[in-house]
């Protein structure tokens, strides 16, 4: 089969979605025409434009089901889990010096704690199960007098796995020790209730659900304290200061509109996907491992390592037949040789207990609201050939068929 | 006459401006087509998305007749401030704990910097004469050995006055201290050269150039150690991580391009329209003092302010009549109340000696490159009935008539 120059898949919306036609109407008028400063509050155009913030924010904060008022917009999901973390420990010197968050977290959360173990705190990350899971005893466990924060996310991008929040914010209520969920890859995918979790602080990436980039939300429970981390002209109250990015925030606002529309149609499609492309790939190669939760995960979402296979060539040779797909997450690779030791594997990965050297034989087909059967067809179709192809290079593969164990 | 609900004037460019049609259309299929995220290194969207990344980051560098690789795409000119000043000042603590700005910098400067002094910096305020410039030899007197840092702004979005940047920077260089400048309310309006001013580090805003909101940068000369103060994915070579904002980017790409295209014209346009102002406004009331310099002032900018009649009214009732002008910035309207005796009056102002009592009698006029002389007549027209009506309402007003002195 030839390479196919009609075929455009896209099989990654764990890295990105594209914004939808309805957000980029939305957004339309907000550049050009009612284009004003939502801080100018003496004229038409920054009263009209600062309205429509107010009708945003309460847009936005119904995806949640959060009150308006809790709802802080960033230019993105890294920056609101920075400002939960950094804001909330500014905010809360007399808490003790000590993090936890679990292994899998985003980059935004595991390098900023790093970091701030380097500056002093004392940091825990909890480990998961083969599933992805973090276990509630092991949270428990790790609670100490001391500790300040804890940060879980409540989706993986990478593995699909979805924690169990409420248990996990429930064991940080009873401590009295702030809870932030990173909701990044979940939120606008999957029902989330900020009031049925029980989380302090949460995080939301518009681009995640078919919103524009360059805009997320954090939201923060009512009394809780939080320092701003961008200063100047006491936008967001105080808590995140900059001229608002209106267009921006006008599409995340339709974006969550529609996310919680069309949520349980979107799921049904992405589940039936999914069972589509899990049942063509199961038991058809005893090389090909599942990652992640098999029920409690993302939908749309099948990840999976080979043994035998180079990551990255997969990926150059699907895309070479229009499948666009992804290996671990889109922020890993700028680090790439940036620390090899940390990095020369997904840290996700490795904490599934995947051998560190299989990790970049690993694959995150992540399908999206407008994917259709035919595409995971197409997929399925191709899938076989290039893995044919692949084990044909391979000398781990040649090595096996020979008998010999190729990884001793 | 009476109020023409056909008149929309937007004098308010300060503030921010609409983003020019040309601009639309080049972001436009960067929302639901071009749509990959730039860290996807693997497959065509991300790849395709990433070499745009570098050519809009080449079209910003031009702006300000910089390398490509200085510069750091921020969510904006607050963002950028911070960046600058808190990452150098991280990055660097071997140097002193001394910060020298002047006192009318933008509040993402200066309430910056207030923050700093609580947490044990040393802060200078510069002072500034009456036109609004900060005196080359204050600077070089308030240097000291433990200087770390020195921001002065570009130009005054409130007073329009721009700087003598390239002889404060050389003081700067002289001593050793790193120099950023805000140039958000100059990039993409006046030339900026990074390379003839001398600064280590400047701020551009998209926004203050009909670019998108949401979007800036800041140019860190090449050798000069920052650290990021957004933690995460390692994106724009690890000085700011998050998702980049790709349309936002593109946008701010294309304004560029535009301003620098343009920049002749749209100053000369802006000339004759300030001129035509300033003309129509001189030596009609005797109580009408412009602010700012009289030369080196940001192209149809026009400031002043009025004894005897209220700011707040003034605005209003031209509002009413369709033209959309400002009273000190845009983001000093969110601080009226949270700190009285900080803000009560516009700190620029102040600055340049308007007694405080009259802070809130200032007019900023900001034409911008779609504005017309028509436009200008048609203020010059409206505004001698506003203050007629303003000043017949006026105490003050009826105190001077009686030949008292109203003030006393």
């Amino acid at each position: 089969m030839q390479p196919d120059a009609q075929r455009d898949i896209y099989f990654d919306h764990a890295a990105t979605t594209p914004v939808d036609s309805r957000v980029v109407e939305a957004m339309l008028p907000y550049f050009a025409e009612r284009f004003g400063n939502p801080s100018s509050h003496v004229h038409s155009k920054g009263v009209e434009a600062n309205q429509e913030l107010d009708q945003s924010r309460a847009s936005a904060a119904r995806l949640i089901n959060a009150p308006a008022e809790t709802i802080i917009f960033t230019s993105g999901a890294t920056e609101a889990n920075n400002l939960a973390i950094c804001g909330y420990l500014e905010a809360n010197r007399e808490r003790g010096k000590h993090l936890i968050i679990s292994e899998i977290e985003h980059y935004s959360v595991i390098n900023l704690c790093l970091k701030l173990r380097r500056e002093g705190y004392d940091l825990t990350l909890l480990p998961v199960d083969k599933l992805g899971l973090v276990h509630p005893d092991k949270l428990h466990a790790a609670v100490r007098r001391e500790t300040a924060l804890i940060s879980i996310q409540h989706a993986s991008s990478e593995i699909g796995t979805i924690q169990n929040i409420k248990e996990l914010a429930a064991i940080a209520g009873e401590a009295g020790v702030f809870f932030h969920s990173d909701a990044a890859a979940s939120a606008g995918n999957i029902p989330v209730d900020v009031v049925d979790l029980g989380v302090d602080a949460l995080t939301v990436s518009a681009h995640n659900f078919y919103g524009p980039k360059g805009v997320g939300a954090l939201y923060l429970r009512p009394g809780a304290k939080l320092e701003a981390q961008i200063i100047g002209g006491f936008q967001e109250r105080g808590y995140r200061s900059g001229t608002e990015n209106l267009a921006g925030i006008v599409g995340m606002a339709k974006a969550a509109e529609l996310a919680l529309a069309e949520m349980p149609q979107r799921r049904e499609h992405l589940t039936v996907l999914q069972q589509r492309l899990w049942n063509g790939l199961s038991q058809k190669y005893e090389f090909l491992h599942f990652t992640g939760h098999p029920s409690e995960r993302l939908p749309g979402h099948v990840s999976f390592w080979l043994e035998y296979i180079e990551g990255e060539s997969l990926l150059l040779f699907l895309n070479v037949y229009g499948i666009q797909t992804a290996s671990g997450s889109a922020c890993a690779s700028n680090m790439r040789g940036q620390d090899e030791h940390d990095l020369a594997a997904s840290h996700v990965l490795t904490a599934v207990g995947v051998p560190a050297e299989y990790c970049s034989g690993s694959l995150t087909v992540s399908m999206g609201k407008d994917n259709t059967e035919d595409e995971v067809d197409y997929f399925l179709q191709i899938f076989p050939q290039v893995v044919e192809r692949l084990l044909a290079m391979s000398p781990l593969w040649a090595d096996k068929l020979k008998g010999k164990n190729p990884y001793q």
